[in-house]
């Protein structure tokens, strides 16, 4: 498939914009590289009879770049697609005047799977919830989370402190956006050793965790049972119930988790670090995977 | 009606937890004050023949506390509820079990609004969409969002720097929660002489503003024209889009602000202020509403 406009991608991460810089009382005219942001509108592409149809499943404010990681992510996190063979292509879309477009992309599933079908079952719909019979809210969320998706086994992942401080540091090395805008949030995937495995970043917290977990998708790479998430602000529920759909085990932030993160990481059975700065943290939940004797 | 469970929600903003706290090698049990997160489910009621039906609209994952003017504003920025007029009744809502939840609230609207109905019809839907033809992404998204809403007139706003400067300190000493738990995004609301008029905290960034917006509108304040909005960390397009819905001119930033923040911005006269740290700001659109000799 010809995709004339892919390669403008990684150019759109940041965008020169004019500025005035005022410094107290100095005033100048210069430029600023701003973060990219963008809409991904994520497409159900269903070809039947020779026709092709396709369905809006998510429209997602994100920067650009591993599109199909994010649509990948999206997907599987929102239970949507469950594994690597229940998906057949992702497509570069089009718009509405059948031009090739970077924030249009296609899904393709396996035949056996119904996407649009599990979108309208779904009970972990979004923010503008397109079924009336949500329950999240009048029942438990964690509850209602963990009944979907069952609690990590006690695997045999541990980490040594020492590890778990180092992180951070490798994580700041490898941004190199970041660097330059200070306008992205960073998720990284750490083997229990220390090392980076995969870096993301987006200008949407939950973006760069979907980027991470569809790669491992496309790669049929998941569980990550012997990996560490690390991301670089707060933590929410979200996050926690991404992690678990890709069965990470050990979940670490540089900033605080929300209580919510907290409760669905205990009922999991999911570690939970935060306030990771320095040779300081703090574990909320299971900590004894962190245990000095552990080696990497 | 009767909320018994209503009057819990100022001490849900935060919820005590267990934590290991690891410094170097010290480690010590103790506990940690955890921002809540819970999720909020909007719901449109219906009284139609002495029946009431009930759709799920949104479900929002906050911090409990305004939630009434949460719903409100959300509804505003969505398009759904357009004037103090065509809400009837915001009621606390029940769980499945219909018993009182302070994570469901129900809007009533005035009897010649069918907010369902806009929902659907809705070009804005969120992330999981809930109609085809959303063509947001397909065509410019700034475009989209300037054929609904109009550019803000050249209004009387001016600002001084001096003025600009002093407000992150002003939204700090306010922010009583983040103080405590680091965990909380802030938005604050000031006139033109840099009073705070309102202050709102929450996990979510765009709830915050949600929450500032929505108390305007159940107030009848709207639009802002005179109000200028500081939010504590970084600018998205959707802030922009918010501030724009609400009429409001000045828009500034402690952090970054996105490329499609600035372009929103740009198009719709709507000046736009990041990295407001100190003496120290940029101002990435319209600079002419901030100037030296413009007086409170």
């Amino acid at each position: 498939m010809e995709t004339p406009t892919r390669s403008r991608l990684d150019a759109l991460r940041q965008v020169t914009a004019a500025v005035d810089r005022w410094r107290g009382d100095d005033r100048a005219t210069t430029s600023d590289e701003l973060v990219a942001e963008e809409p991904l509108e994520v497409r159900a592409l269903a070809r039947v009879d020779g026709h092709a149809s396709a369905e809006t499943l998510a429209v997602i404010m994100r920067t650009p770049g591993h599109d199909d990681e994010l649509a990948a992510g999206f997907l599987f996190s929102e239970g949507l697609l469950r594994a690597r063979d229940e998906l057949a292509e992702l497509v570069p879309g089009a718009d509405p005047d059948g031009l090739p477009s970077d924030n249009v992309i296609d899904v393709v599933a396996a035949p056996h799977v119904d996407i649009v079908a599990r979108m309208r079952e779904s009970g972990y719909s979004r923010q503008f919830a397109v079924n009336a019979s949500c329950g999240v809210c009048g029942k438990n969320s964690v509850a209602a989370a963990c009944a979907t998706l069952p609690p990590l086994p006690d695997d045999a992942l541990r980490l040594a402190p020492a590890v778990l401080c180092a992180l951070p540091d490798r994580l700041r090395a490898g941004q190199q956006v970041f660097a330059h805008t200070g306008g992205l949030h960073a998720a990284g995937l750490f083997d229990t050793s220390g090392n980076l495995l995969a870096l993301r970043e987006d200008v949407g917290r939950h973006n760069a965790v979907d980027k991470l977990v569809g790669r491992a998708l496309l790669d049929n790479a998941l569980p990550l049972s012997q990996r560490v998430l690390l991301v670089s602000g707060r933590l929410s529920f979200e996050i926690v119930l991404k992690a678990l759909a890709a069965g990470i085990p050990l979940i670490a932030a540089v900033s605080a988790p929300s209580s919510l993160a907290a409760d669905l990481a205990q009922a999991s059975n999911i570690t939970l670090v935060g306030f990771l700065r320095g040779a300081s943290f703090n574990i909320y939940t299971h900590p004894w995977r962190v245990a000095p004797q552990a080696s990497g």
